[in-house]
């Protein structure tokens, strides 16, 4: 039996810290798909004005297979 | 005259062997998306249990051509 | 406040120059893509027949913010 | 709970195909080590002599996870 | 005078944080090896199940110094 | 109208944490520099002994923006 | 003694496996080179029509010794 | 079916532009050896003088089919 | 008889194109450093608006001789 | 018949030189492992203190076969 | 506490050997900068003349900490 | 006024020494081909027997330019 899921490529950004970056990607990217099983966290980068840290940002590399109909729950997040 | 073209990245995993997991996958892609023109195998693994190779895993980047209408058919295989 | 964003992967071809391509590709993108904010130009390629270049062909990394619905405005360009 | 794996690189060659070679490596690793859970093909290379393909070689990162007492059953395969 | 060092690759993961996750890949390695001196984290990865974080997963290479005999304390964990 | 940056690369090292040793980077770049307005986390290192972390190292490479008179405000953090 | 050989880059295409693609490529790279060695398979990748898969593609770094007089066999397909 | 070809690499210059440089790469190549399919654009250089660009340098990886004899036009561009 | 240059990191942004961003980061890093000999254009990238492209960003490694004194004109572009 | 091999990586540095590196590393592997058939120096560092090098580095990916038992000679130096 | 080091790049020529070549290149960032740490040896390239190697060149990113002041000791060689 | 050049790939081995090895490749290159101007040591590797070196090798990118007729001087070593 084959399965099959899909790699999709977010960024995320945060004022508190990267984990937080990282938490807010995946609970964003959980509301439009089901089965989003994992993510990669390809980049690190962070924002400053004045000499301070502004934004925590990550790039994503999100993993969810795709359900028995074959289509993830909105294509809109896809 | 331009041509516009979509990659998008599936991994895809059989119990037999690894080009049987691409054909699965390029089966699966092609349901839902028109103009699928060809495939980067961009990783190969293997899952194991008990000592055996339990699945053949690879991960496709998949590029597919937009239609006249600017959509490919189905947006939630996009 | 987190924001999160969408990159996606199109590969633009123009029988121009690869400048033409890249705003081809752009202009693309954007007419089913609200918030398109910039592009990677990941590869640069020519396609050639009888020794003429008869494309010039690009490879974008094109990042979109998402809406506050979270949706794109077109999941089909998605 | 922190739970934590190791990996380890290993060389394999067949000479009938690359998916003999990734089996045959699978099997020798599984020989001394408790936990094997996957392997990533990270090279596949074909070894010729009087233009005929004399093995199919494989370099396999193979990923095992640590059992209770912290130890693989068998150092030497470590 | 020549001095001699081995690199391991372990890969660690905890339902805290990423630090965590060093932190504890670290103090497990730590146990049966002499020697760690520092570790190269290659790659962050967050499990996913319902929507919800279930682990975090550093993958580290570790360096440590082989000893005068030229033999870690345990070779299990090398 | 054309503007121009400038790209370094640092390396930070803190005792309490990775985004401590983000932070102390961009606040000792800062001292020096006008203008800076991001960096890519390029790499992440612990360094150890007696098998604990006695430090959290960051790479850095930091962008800054030249001021009109084309000089950054101290070259030797340049 | 020094010993001296060269690598090329060859593609080649099947429209049975990828394995019979990597056989062909060595097969008509030794018909005119003497020497080959080996070979390094550094992309997979599938051309599909009409979801169908229409043809397997290797790219092929080969390895072959250049012969005392220091010249392949014939040069046209060095 | 099988079907090779061959990839070579070379290094083009022009006192005007990339895009130059890439059609005077592809003329000289063309001039031969038959069957030039494409090229991917590997690299990207300006040589300068005294503040000026005195040219634009790119590096071609230049993929050509092997006619039926197996031999290029002119192996001396090979 | 030895001879040392220095190569430092620019990213320079046109609203022409990206040939013209080669030409305002050389121009501008000529105005303060002796001796710059060339530079590899790593890096491509568009920034858009409302589905424009408002500018053409190169990133450019400029590799400079350092003159007898072993000092650049301008430590402040260094 | 299939054929196994490990590949390890270690980090040796020498007062001398690089190739004095490479020497006292394979030197050293030897001691505790039967079948070292080759390295690959993956790296070269220099360390430094008041304006001289202390010592040249090297890094190496070592390759060993694993013997009829399966298992090299002494697991410590695995 | 924590503490911040500068990575520079440099490129260094020598028409005895890349030893040699490094030893310049270190002697010649050391006259300038106090701190100098180490060096990572990025790329080993020989020039030629009719058949020659004239001369033996790497490009070195050195590290080096900033003093107290946070000022390397000559900002010109930075 | 263009210019073109050609990248060829070879690999060389000496009993002494990386150097030896790369002055024996250029050697080997500059007997068949005109116009030779630099080289790149693309990969550093030892092969080992009974715990000795046995030879040192490396992988050169070899650069020579096209003469007027567009013939480099002999094909065979192309």
């Amino acid at each position: 039996m084959a399965s099959v899921a899909r790699i999709t490529t977010i960024s995320s950004r945060s004022d508190v810290s990267f984990e937080d970056a990282v938490k807010q990607g995946i609970a964003r990217a959980s509301e439009t798909l089901r089965g989003v099983e994992g993510a990669w966290v390809k980049d690190h980068v962070v924002n400053i004005r004045d000499g301070a840290i502004t934004s925590w940002q990550v790039t994503l590399e999100v993993t969810f297979v795709l359900d028995d109909s074959g289509h993830p729950v909105d294509a809109s997040a896809d």
